[in-house]
């Protein structure tokens, strides 16, 4: 390979990030990739053999980025939140690439799955040292944080503010922010919340 | 209009459904459309106006059938939670019109809106009752669970079974259900769950 060839893979990644996240897999232009990376069409294929190889090789990428950017700690899973939930705030890309790779059914998702196996396992262990919860399964514990923290996302238009229509204002993004952190709180605390109405037990 | 536009109008909807859901509306080809209704292409403009008003309308008349077929009752949101998600799981199509439409950002979403106001009012009012936390927002709380109930949709490979590599056995999809409806009862609960470490008070 030419010496230059990290800097260009760096670009094409890049380029292919920015071009996968607004139109997809099926959307995505090969050519407007290698003209936005300044670099030969052709090394696509050299590199990374395909258009989905090189989605899956950008979805790995930025997967591993986001984790690595939000440290996970079970000791505080309410701040993980939080700081997840600014992540994504700040990169609204990510997650619509996310999605297309959810629809568009491409490659196998490597990179979140070693990603969440790695958590799953630290649930585990705080389990059973007794500072979560043991009333849910590690995975299912993971995977019902993670959907709270993007619901916001997906269902923004569910919390227009029916004055200002603005979903998205400084004002309205704190409070859910802070209710996130709150409701992960509930989620994986050690004892489950007093039932006054007596219900569990007729369960 | 002719004695049979309600019965082509439904065949439209329909067939635009299936069409919309498995290629988005970018992807969507009307002549399909047209072919799977059997239906005369030109009726699609004439009833609809064009490809975009159709995925609106295909939209408002799915999401609408949809919590028509959920019943929503805050003296239960476990048994709500639980029950859509069975409703997801036995139509998934739905989702995925549901993201297709957050990708393409296609119109105004109507019928959620609507949809959310209602039950974000009879949250409010069980939260005035007692029945339900306060600790949260009324639209903050039904994100968090709406994002519980989807979150399995989303995140199925992080749930695998390193053993079969399997998501979506009979028994792991009963134990997720099992730990959604848990943990919307933690979510909603009147009184937050005990704190051990007291952290409450320094924050």
């Amino acid at each position: 390979m030419p010496p230059d060839s990290t800097a260009t893979r760096a670009r094409l990644l890049d380029a292919a990030f920015e071009e996968f996240a607004e139109h997809g897999l099926a959307g995505a232009r090969v050519d407007r990739i290698a003209e936005a990376a300044q670099a030969n069409k052709r090394l696509i294929y050299v590199y990374y053999g395909n258009k989905e190889q090189l989605f899956d090789a950008v979805r790995a990428q930025r997967v591993g980025a986001l984790f690595d950017g939000v440290p996970f700690t079970t000791a505080d899973l309410p701040g993980f939140a939080g700081a997840l939930f600014d992540h994504l705030l700040a990169s609204p890309k990510l997650l619509r690439l996310g999605t297309w790779g959810r629809l568009e059914g491409a490659g196998s998702p490597i990179a979140e799955t070693a990603q969440f196996r790695e958590k799953i396992e630290a649930i585990a262990q705080a389990q059973q040292q007794g500072v979560i919860t043991t009333e849910l399964e590690p995975a299912d514990l993971l995977v019902l944080l993670l959907g709270m923290v993007t619901s916001r996302f997906y269902a923004a238009h569910a919390v227009l503010d029916p004055a200002t229509e603005d979903a998205w204002s400084p004002q309205c993004l704190h409070r859910h922010r802070a209710a996130l952190t709150t409701a992960v709180g509930r989620l994986v605390a050690p004892s489950p919340p007093p039932d006054p109405t007596g219900a569990e037990l007729s369960r």
